[in-house]
């Protein structure tokens, strides 16, 4: 088996650090050589950079700095940490990527996607996920779960901001075939099975 | 008279942030308004990032997350400071600018130069310095008076990295109009002088 690269994508609250992290604990259970990371962040350089973008005291941050930001941290992890360890043949299961780039900086911010394909392309040297998995779930459900939550600068925006990622978020997952788009209101059992369900048949396949 | 917008670049050690500060405060002797900057910085997001940049404990950093990074950090500043400051009709003086990103990252740490021009177009929104002074030494002089000077993540680079620097710059010189070439081995009060000339007679021309 050679390499496999995972992403979990979505709206804020959806579920995906979860199930991110429950793929990871039974593949590592069944023995597969795993690595589990989430963006921004994954290195030591990146975080530093995801604590820039996150803190809230940088509300005036220009859209094309998030941007730069956000691809400077994702470049590191890349390079650092997820090229190698695909080399080494492990599975890598990221929390967010470059879809997120899309539908958060391109599509919510407005920026042209073109430029933003471009940068991802830069940033990513051109790696893609083998496999995402989409947890959509309605815009009402994440109003109820962050309610109570300490929210950080990106959470922090309106729920029309939220709503245009979701769209974005659907769009993407009929454009491109590695996408899978999960209900993310299911329960978390039936999720997991779901999820792992589909990386096993996949790591098989391989 | 409309706002003025001048950099200065150079190689490590050139003289040029001595200029630029004494640029400025003779400008503003005379009333004028002045702001005076630097890159990486210039804002508290940008400062945030130049930490990132210049620590030496990041010499892990890929060439292209440096490159991002210093494209976040010029986005903030041109955002939130250049850009306001020169509709207020001010004169602008930057240590460093897109030059050093060209000669730096571009031909240096050898990126595609094509990308770096797109880069620094986004990361800019197209705008570029009114006049640029390229304060130019031998390389031999740079090794002389950074020998005793505490260095950053980038002063550390070999010579021959200083060097490819050094002779990027010369080749912009002469290709843009805008840049004054000048040599930096001249005294500090002589330097000052041809720079406050250059610079007069151009605010008399706008």
């Amino acid at each position: 088996m050679k390499g496999l690269f995972i992403t979990f994508e979505g709206t804020e609250a959806c579920g995906k650090s979860t199930q991110a992290n429950l793929l990871a604990e039974r593949l590592l259970a069944e023995g597969h050589s795993v690595t589990l990371t989430r963006e921004p962040g994954g290195t030591a350089i990146s975080e530093k950079i995801r604590e820039i973008l996150l803190d809230l005291n940088n509300f005036v941050m220009a859209p094309q700095t998030e941007l730069l930001l956000f691809l400077a941290a994702r470049n590191q992890h890349v390079y650092e940490l997820i090229k190698p360890n695909l080399a080494n043949n492990m599975i890598v299961i990221a929390d967010r990527f470059s879809d997120s780039t899309i539908a958060y900086q391109g599509v919510a911010r407005d920026i042209d996607l073109k430029v933003i394909n471009y940068l991802n392309d830069f940033a990513t040297y051109g790696l893609k996920p083998d496999l995402t998995f989409l947890l959509d779930i309605p815009i009402e459900k994440t109003k109820e779960r962050v309610l109570n939550k300490k929210k950080d600068r990106v959470e922090l925006e309106s729920f029309e901001f939220h709503h245009k990622v979701r769209k974005a978020f659907l769009k993407l997952a009929k454009k491109e075939d590695r996408i899978v788009l999960l209900n993310g209101t299911k329960n978390i059992a039936e999720l997991k099975e779901e999820i792992y369900n589909i990386v096993k048949k996949r790591i098989k396949e391989q």
